[in-house]
């Protein structure tokens, strides 16, 4: 313990049922309340039991949040949870779930992030963070969980970091062993963009929970970090290690013989997709006004990774401790220093295209501005070339574009605005081409000629997200079959096929990727049903992972319900029905009724 | 005719069934089509036929406006429309409805004001105005409406000007006979918080379609004015002359004999109401944290009648033609020259009070600064105290909210921010205490203290709305009865009620303070009926109006229903549960259960 935390410690804190953590199980849940007397209880998982990641934090969002609070109020709670594999040796399991009330949709919301906090959290033995009441004016705290202890320190002296410094200094307090979480300016701000940074393998806080505003929450508890140690914690055991160990060995081997998961995003990254979405026609440009991008060569996927490594960099590298996908990589300049992880499909998409940009190197900047103020790289993107569409600056304009997301960090007015999401900056300019659903900027595919991902962003709770129910894998990579994406017919089943098995994965820690080898091998699905059987020693089917989904998404359904969302919510703006996307001038055919039926299973 | 407009009168208009207006009968509807051609067709009222107001307005919104469509897309219809008895001699019929969907809160919307606009209107024998279609972009056009001739000149000349300097450029044009409409920069800007201002008998841009963003819609139809002028078209007569002039006497008579619209409206004014509320602790200071203003007696009508008598100006003034109340005045500096109309109740309390500030003059500056630049000033007000909860400014900074408000007109980063409302200013500022109902401002009355307003606030299809149910009258001022303001019981039949009867005055054309005579006194009432009956030849009962009112609710409700909203925005804010308002400590106790009781008639 730093000075600074044992000073800090002369509080006692409060324990629950239980006194301490639960070591290998994951089986406790630290409850934190914040306000002018931070202090914590540590409970059994209780009624959370048997849950993990977004099944977890939607339930407690469920349970015990309002739904009519105010995102940024005392009522609201942010909700942390790795998955049921995480933690253990299980192949890349370590996604992590931030829950809450969501800032940019008003709806409930959970954030999917890699990175390292997943893993280290579980074997520190807790399910879940559940923070709760409200800021202390003034005033930020980091959280510290190792093993047995749990801490609450002040953080005044990182106020106004970005995510980089803090973490810097969060490292110089705690070393190089722990995972950090921690938000920049924008959560500080409470801005509804604002996303929570988790360091990926290197101590870089480059993977985020990026969607839906989830850093200001964070912000508006007061909570600048979060610090997991897991030391003395090692890999969770399995209660049949053998099995285990045999299912593993399938689900690696589905992963690595997988076109998509094996070859595709290994070798380029998920910015593979570029020329893909391109060639398909629904690759938004301008503002979601064309759906091919002329200068696609000069940001694609494969140009990225040359660039990479014929830089020093990497063009194959994993977020988390075993990972077996590497679609990661490190961005570097001219001269082969680092700038950013590499930027993400949807990240090149968002600064790159979607603002007629085509400089590699301006994109990884923008990536790295949002990676430290703490902001989603997809709403970003999204909102400049709003701001674009208002006469901010022109499109194609990548120094314009780079000045507009340094207001952000600045928290100028033009900054709030803009860090407030594409909806608000629409609003505020009197824009109504603003690509959002429930308030939450469209992802990098446009829902035109591309219907099935259109049905995920009208339906999903979640706001318009692409991996909520990733029907590109079979409307266009023809993973799990193909259902042809510039027709209606067959969407709202892919749709809900999808989203269900999502919200199911989203629950074990996997990450979503390996949904590729899923859809097209039935024994590398049975790997991930046989992993959780033999590690909580269960007898699980495939129904139950069914079943499991649509309980996920039933809860949410009915929080955003009594938040006040209907069917009306559930629906693309009406320009996506008027305007024709070439080159296939496509509009939006699946009807309102259709849509309607995404969640009668 | 002047030049400009008879140069853009080379391209025919398109009449539909009728070829011309409709003269005393305002029977007629005039469709204007604006985008690269704006062109009009004259139809009869067909399915609006016996409607007026509101009735007829938000009819055409229910029938004609798809309700999941964009404010400010092309499928929003921007409805103008006089009372059923405006034109006519009936007393105090001036007020004009503008319906549309609403920027500001998304659904429905009524916006009302007086002003000479729906008397001239309706003699022109226009029973409504429809405007569809959008901007010609970067072209503005005025709407000129005389006896039998409708035309569409461009308005290019008056862009970015305010509306005083508008509306003086349109009387150089169209002389002094003619009532004027227009947006400011506000409105040219899409801003949510934008009016539509109407002349007053001295052609002043003072009277304003204040609430919802209507001067947003029309600014995204690029109409930037609009031009009645009454020339050689009578005063409306009535079916049957001699009842209608004994039953307008006997409603002239009830308005004067009341000592509300007899007496304390003429002398001193809206503002009356400033030591009244105050007395009753519902006065909002310091955005809603307290229920007293220390400094009232600076602020107050009494105060203000007596600040205007001694330095020239007028305490008591009508707004238009016909009015028997005289409630509003003018407001002068301390040399006697002319500053704006006397700001009203609201306004006194919006720029006042609410922002901890007691200077009249700054207060009448900003009202001049709303009505300038095309502003809801009890938006502004509530924006303005949410920007200093933000720390814009210090609460009592009379300076530093006029600064704040001049950033509106100049459209700066800020200015948008603040120009799209108290919602979205707390949005991008990070604040929860946003005291807004559907998006729209609540005006000034607390609805801890006076519960039965917050009913009305919660439940009007409006948005926060005094006036579409004023509980005040029998909370407070004790007319209709007597419900105590600070407990729930009661509440629900009051709104009730008042939602009814207002809905069904808003249809007349007739000014809202008749409530005060109609409420205490039943011979009032039935002369209101029977001014209908007499002009319309029309055997209507009390039912029927109570039938009316219920009829327009129910339309609203349907629409908003179908554009997304639920019992979940039928409520206050939550902090208005938690925080308790001095000096009563009142919460809204008014339960959700019985909230949703209100339209269970």
């Amino acid at each position: 313990m730093t000075e600074r935390a044992a000073e800090e410690m002369n509080r006692p804190p409060v324990f629950g049922k239980e006194k301490k953590l639960g070591g290998y199980n994951m089986d406790k849940v630290v409850r934190i309340k914040m306000g002018a007397s931070p202090e914590y209880t540590i409970e059994t998982m209780g009624d959370y039991a048997g849950l993990g990641g977004r099944a977890l934090t939607s339930k407690v969002i469920v349970k015990e949040v309002p739904p009519l609070c105010h995102p940024l109020g005392i009522e609201n709670k942010l909700v942390i949870a790795p998955g049921l594999l995480s933690g253990s040796a299980a192949a890349i399991s370590g996604r992590l779930s931030v829950g809450c009330k969501s800032p940019l949709t008003g709806g409930i919301k959970e954030s999917n992030a890699g990175g390292q906090a997943a893993q280290v959290l579980a074997r520190i033995g807790i399910g879940g963070i559940i923070i709760e009441g409200e800021a202390d004016p003034g005033k930020l705290y980091t959280l510290v969980f190792k093993k047995d202890q749990v801490s609450i320190v002040s953080a005044d002296h990182l106020k106004g970091l970005g995510n980089y410094a803090t973490v810097e200094k969060l490292i110089a307090e705690y070393g190089e062993k722990p995972a950090y979480m921690s938000i920049g300016q924008a959560g500080e701000m409470k801005l509804a963009a604002a996303s929570i940074a988790c360091t990926d393998i290197e101590l870089r806080p480059t993977r985020h929970c990026g969607r839906g505003g989830v850093g200001a929450v964070m912000g508006a508890k007061g909570v600048k970090a979060l610090v997991f140690d897991d030391t003395d914690c090692p890999v969770r055991k399995p209660a049949d290690l053998e099995k285990f160990k045999a299912a593993n060995k399938v689900f690696i081997n589905g992963i690595k013989s997988h076109p998509v998961s094996g070859e595709g995003l290994p070798a380029f990254g998920t910015n593979v997709l570029a020329n893909v979405i391109n060639e398909a026609g629904g690759f938004p440009t301008n503002n979601f006004k064309m759906g091919q991008f002329p200068n696609v060569a000069k940001i694609s996927g494969e140009t990225q990774a040359e660039t990479e490594t014929s830089r020093g960099g990497l063009a194959t590298h994993g977020c988390h401790r075993g990972c077996v996908i590497q679609c990661s990589g490190t961005y570097v300049d001219k001269n082969g220093k680092y700038v950013t992880k590499q930027p993400e499909y949807e990240t090149v998409w968002a600064h790159g295209p979607n603002c007629g940009i085509d400089d590699l190197d301006a994109i990884a900047q923008m990536d790295r501005m949002d990676d430290d103020f703490g902001l989603d790289t997809i709403e970003m993107g999204a909102t400049i070339a709003v701001a674009m569409d208002a006469g901010l600056a022109e499109f194609g304009d990548a120094e314009g574009a780079i000045k507009l997301l340094k207001e952000v960090g600045a928290g100028t007015p033009l900054g709030r605005i803009l860090g407030s999401g594409a909806a608000v900056t629409a609003k505020a300019f009197g824009i109504e081409r603003a690509p959002v659903v429930k308030g939450q900027a469209m992802p990098a595919y446009d829902p035109r000629p591309i219907q099935g991902i259109g049905v995920t962003y009208a339906t999903t709770p979640m706001g318009a997200d692409h991996t909520a129910g990733y029907a590109i894998a079979t409307n266009i990579l023809k993973v799990g079959g193909f259902v042809d994406p510039l027709k209606p017919q067959g969407q709202i089943e892919l749709s809900r096929n999808l989203q269900i098995a999502t919200a199911a994965i989203d629950a074990t820690g996997m990450c979503l990727f390996i949904a590729f080898p899923i859809l097209d091998q039935p024994e590398t699905f049975q790997a991930l049903i046989d992993l959780l059987n033999a590690f909580y020693d269960l007898k699980l089917t495939a129904d139950d992972v069914t079943a499991l989904g649509k309980s996920i998404l039933t809860d949410e359904r009915n929080f955003n319900k009594a938040a006040g969302f209907t069917k009306a919510h559930d629906r693309l703006p009406m320009y996506f029905k008027r305007e024709k996307l070439p080159p296939h001038n496509a509009t939006f055919d699946v009807t309102d009724e259709e849509l309607d039926q995404v969640f009668n299973w």
